[in-house]
């Protein structure tokens, strides 16, 4: 786990202020949940499972309850729709918070980490489903990134293997496997996959990540289907970053339809998602379409870090010079903070010379000191960092000196 | 602990927005620390001791680490600035966050709730003491709640307990009774006084509640200049809803100088603060002067649950009549989202009555729906939901449509 000190602090809120724009443009609603939860709703059949508990903070609370981390922010969602059968439908809701896994350490993981998901509940349409894909668009756009989200199908993947003639019981097993290809390559592969005991003729349709080929293949298929409808309406209004992937099978075992994977070019996956139709089912609520993305906001600080610049808030430092002054200058800071400017003044004492050096270090754009001259003549000079330009204003002169120094 | 469905969490992220906004407009940067920490820290002696056990959520890793979750949000970053010492002074932060106690359930009290802190480190002058308070009045003003920012010194109470011989070591104790006077009232007090084997001087000194009273008594005590100094600034620039209370004692054991506490006109305390000079030192690092307040987030949220009013972030919602029109429906979508607007389409293949009333139960302000006429005609009405009135543009009027719908 780790501390975010502000430069980087600053950063993280800028790429969680986007997202939280970005779904609030398209009707996605805050929920909140809490970090704790029930261990049996964590190790949920159909969910987590109970091996969950080797990979999540687990612990018994001092009435022996048994109580976990969350590890995501699907299954506390699932777990309030189940709970909250009354609630309209769509419901579109998102959340930005943290989740915890007890990996073992390794760089760039971490075992708090934020994730920012939106999902859509109640809707069946194909239209939702291009929507999501439409919001992970938008948000890795807006933060200036080059992308691919790659798409695909568990149904169809599903019906590819039974069609390989792989057996029903060692789907998932399989998909474990195939969900490698980019990381271990075909021969990695076909490798797993005859030590599982089960043939590569599976990997031979994958790897020509055609539709037409799979099509031939398996053309009743439901998946395929859905998978097709999606893609048309991305080709017919122009989501040029949406690509079909045969090999996405994505680990998760709750997926039930389309599964989506966001990747930065030539660098890592910074989010997924695709559509649970049965969790909130799992929860004990009514069956209930549902989909979704979650963002890991971690990787995409990771991935930004560098490039990013977040500006300081402050606007104007304000030093003085005497105890009479403080209150002259306390009283200018108030004002100009009313009008919506950002004002620090000096809380050590310091020299003039040394303010100008923490100004400076803390990019403040515009600098001022109240001193026995500025209180004798009613006016002050206010000096522009990057310039050094001064300019004078009397102390009433709040509108006029706000209009300068706040960022437009 | 508790979920926030969107209703609530829409009111409770726009507290915590005008909180950081203006933690920010006096220069206070964000700062980040993860909710798990170790338990050695949250139970230091002179922080919470070894006692706090009983009173926070406390378990062991798989490798039998101790840990505990966060109980506030001023150990993390006592901890943070004791390892970090060559950050730059003043360090003005804030955080806002969940921490945790493992309270007996009570009704408006929760065992996560969030805080938003705001800290000075570095700082002794007296103007740092003054802007945690101006800080306080400007949240709870802009809130537009009536309020009192109560201030005392804790030094002040010491030296006054020993002047009315109260032995140094049942100092912390008579504190405790004192801090209940609002609540159990001077008879009480007394009664708790004379039950630990406390005279009652105290009491009659504390009950005047005058400056000049104590002045008379204890005329060198340091406490009592720092105090001094504080009124008058708060005095100097018309700070009046800051008010001296020879009764506010504040629980917490590191507090070491002034202490402060927000309540509501005759509602409850919705925030408390203070100088913890020591802090600092208990986590090993340089002994530092540090201060600061902490908002408690889901009191403030109670308080003004009935009468904020957060309206929705969608501007219009656009219905499809067809599956062709669904394309024309999400280009025109897209495109107004790119100016700026909040667009909901369809995601239930609803009719236009139906989707009339969701957009009605929303109070989405704006409504469309896009069928075969439409498609022919090249144009769509826009209908303002709460006139009835309708508009009529081109498809590619979405600069018009966008001034018309978006939230000035």
């Amino acid at each position: 786990m780790r501390d975010f000190l502000p430069e980087q602090a600053k950063k993280k809120q800028f790429i969680e202020d986007l997202c939280r724009r970005t779904f609030e443009k398209y009707g996605f609603e805050p929920l909140q949940s809490p970090v704790v939860e029930d261990f049996a709703l964590l190790a949920a059949k159909g969910s987590g499972g109970e091996a969950i508990k080797d990979e999540i903070y687990y612990f018994k609370d001092k009435g022996e309850r048994e109580l976990g981390l969350r590890y995501d922010l699907t299954v506390p969602l699932a777990r309030i729709v189940a709970t909250n059968p009354t609630m309209q439908k769509p419901f579109k809701r998102y959340c930005i918070g943290t989740v915890y896994r007890y990996d073992r350490p390794q760089a760039k993981r971490y075992r708090e980490f934020t994730q920012a998901d939106f999902d859509i509940i109640g809707s069946k349409s194909p239209i939702s489903d291009f929507e999501i894909l439409e919001v992970t668009c938008d948000v890795l756009r807006s933060l200036g990134l080059e992308f691919k989200v790659l798409v695909n199908n568990r149904l169809l993947l599903e019906d590819l293997a039974v069609k390989c003639g792989v057996p029903k019981e060692k789907i998932r097993e399989c998909f474990r496997s195939i969900d490698k290809l980019n990381k271990i390559g075909e021969k990695g592969v076909a490798k797993e996959l005859s030590e599982k005991g089960l043939s590569d003729a599976i990997l031979e349709q994958i790897k020509t990540n055609s539709l037409a080929v799979v099509k031939d293949s398996i053309p009743q298929s439901k998946g395929l289907a859905e998978l097709e409808s999606l893609l048309e309406l991305c080709a017919q209004t122009g989501l040029r970053e949406v690509c079909f992937d045969l090999a996405l099978a994505r680990g998760l075992e709750y997926y039930t339809g389309n599964v989506f994977e966001a990747a930065l070019e030539n660098g890592p996956s910074v989010g997924g998602g695709g559509r649970y139709d049965d969790l909130v089912k799992v929860y004990g609520g009514q069956s209930s379409p549902a989909l979704g993305f979650s963002f890991g906001i971690d990787r995409l600080l990771d991935t930004l870090e560098e490039t990013l610049a977040v500006g300081p808030s402050t606007d104007i430092f304000i030093a003085m010079v005497s105890e009479k002054a403080a209150v002259q200058a306390l009283k200018l800071a108030a004002a100009l903070r009313k009008l919506g400017a950002g004002v620090e003044v000096d809380l050590m004492s310091r020299n003039i010379k040394r303010n100008l050096e923490y100004a400076n270090k803390k990019a403040i754009p515009f600098f001022a000191a109240i001193g026995d001259d500025e209180l004798e003549s009613g006016t002050l000079k206010i000096k522009e960092m990057r310039t050094g330009q001064e300019k004078e204003f009397a102390f009433s002169d709040v509108q006029e000196i706000s209009g300068l120094v706040k960022k437009s």
